[in-house]
């Protein structure tokens, strides 16, 4: 039994007497003690790749901010390095992949699955530090990137304003395209399957860049495969979090997730009209406003939670920047944890 | 008399015999013949104050592609500059500021609107030598960065993907905010007006920005100075394209503007239901669209001219990229003009 369970119960769907609270970003830079730990590691692979270290990050915001829930620190880029399409992280440039798939000869040559899941166990074994750590205090969540942004990354070979490149394939060649998807979902399937089995109560799925797709694209090429993934999981919630697309949300809808996530694109009430009352929604307080003075912080955060009503978990509506005071962060998650319907 | 004035009575609300056509972005690096011209110069910045260069590159288009207007070859940051915050183009970077705004005295330290239009000759000589060559054979729009847009760029000081500095004085000092986007307002005013003494027939306002606000902030420091600028041209028609903003259509919808520009991220359809068969819409085929073979590039181009009905200008959702084969757009531009409704 999990002592604080809020998170999970919000999830599925059970009134509470709060929202529920956790941010995306939590466990990195804006804690001091995180940047203490990382600066032993010359680089980001190798911290990524240390079980104990990321087990480390993972919990230091469980006590720092008093969150209702853990995220495993890790990296969506994980699946397609160990597909076999690796990627070095560049300081202030972000992920530079060294031979990003440019052909079907290469996704032919991709690792399969099984073989995929062989190379992660630092994080699973990451996941079993954190588990007997945590002692069943909060939930713990596991991520994984949606397809068609692993996709994105893969094709691209880096970051991107458009991704073109990327997108160039989903146009000029729809069958390598999902051949590709296809792939990553498997394997994506197989990561989260043992994440869960490792102890993770509750999934979340980043589709970060499914905001430069057209409508039709996310429902040809992202849809399909947030399905696949979400109907794998049957005793678990899953939060769907498709960051630029909340002109989709009619799509989102239709998933067999239990928590859709909300970018700060959209006024919480404008989601609510969309999405019924009884739709459990994540988000979705800018990650700028946490600049702001704290009063100021608080007026905002009180508004969202006034629109969102029930069945809310609260969180910012993308990750929380770097330079953010995380004393700020930590008053925030008070006044919500304070919180009474 | 313009000779071909179909982008004109578009924009004026005639039922017109097929939609207008004009691409953003087509003067420049899709075409040689731009690629030849820019040659000559070691970089960006002389070639853009160069009046007679800036012609060439705006008439290439009008030869190579066909479209219904030309439109000024420039920079929306002229506009910074010419106030004395200044900027470099760096290759493969974009637009690095020596000297980005931190401080309400460097606000107070800018040069005057007046002063600033001193320095934009350039702009209005380039804009003369287009209209005699042009010939009254299409219209020539004019453009201006929108107030965000411009402050986004002055105090961030380069691209950004969040420009958080920026949004972060929205946050913490709405008063300097307000300051400096009255005096971007202000300038950009004067600048349009200008333009169109010098012949520019249209208007538009690029809010490449406004994506990256939140409903409430893009009502609150976006719109008030877009519709300052709309309600300060009455003879002309105006354009407002807030990329990223498809949320917030309703807000654009009550800009005194004579069309709305839409990205990608919005069916044409839904655009046309939340905003009627008469509003004239301009856009949006996704600019990857053009990587894809010309017979999906026809279906695509003939998909969203059915669902914009009339009252309609086609163009990209955004700037074609530099990639783009020109012939492929030539043949898109064709077939919108041998297209009757």
């Amino acid at each position: 039994m999990i002592k604080n369970d809020i998170l999970l119960r919000v999830a599925n769907g059970t009134i509470t007497e709060r929202p529920a609270v956790w941010i995306m970003r939590q466990a990195g830079r804006i804690l001091p003690e995180y940047r203490a730990l990382r600066s032993k590691f010359s680089d980001f692979k190798s911290f990524i790749y240390n079980s104990e270290a990321t087990a480390e990050a993972t919990l230091q915001p469980v006590k720092a901010l008093g969150v209702d829930a853990a995220i495993i620190f890790s990296d969506i880029l994980v699946i397609p390095e160990a597909l076999g399409c690796g990627y070095n992280m560049i300081e202030s440039r972000g992920p530079v992949f060294e031979n990003p798939i440019d052909s079907i000869l290469k996704i032919n040559n991709l690792n399969s699955p099984e073989q995929a899941l062989n190379s992660l166990t630092y994080v699973f074994d990451s996941i079993s530090i954190v588990k007997k750590e945590l002692n069943d205090e909060i939930p713990l969540i596991g991520f994984a990137g949606a397809p068609w942004t692993i996709f994105a990354y893969m094709i691209e070979g880096k970051g991107s304003k458009d991704f073109s490149k990327a997108k160039k394939i989903l146009y000029s060649n729809s069958e390598i395209s999902h051949q590709l998807l296809q792939k990553i979902t498997d394997t994506t399937i197989l990561y989260l399957k043992e994440k869960v089995n490792r102890g993770c109560q509750v999934i979340q799925l980043f589709d970060s860049w499914a905001g430069i797709l057209s409508p039709i694209h996310f429902q040809q090429f992202s849809i399909p495969y947030l399905k696949l993934i979400c109907d794998a999981f049957h005793e678990i919630p899953v939060i769907v979090f498709a960051k630029g697309a909340m002109l989709n949300l009619n799509l989102i809808n239709q998933l067999n997730c239990q928590v859709i996530g909300l970018d700060w694109n959209i006024n919480m009430d404008e989601a609510r009209k969309q999405l019924g009352t009884k739709r459990v929604l994540q988000g979705n307080l800018d990650p700028c406003a946490m600049y702001a003075i704290m009063k100021d912080i608080e007026i905002e955060t009180l508004s969202i939670i006034n629109q969102a009503g029930k069945h809310h978990i609260f969180n910012l509506g993308h990750g929380v920047y770097p330079d953010t005071d995380p004393q700020k962060v930590k008053a925030m998650v008070d006044l919500i944890k304070e919180y009474r319907y």
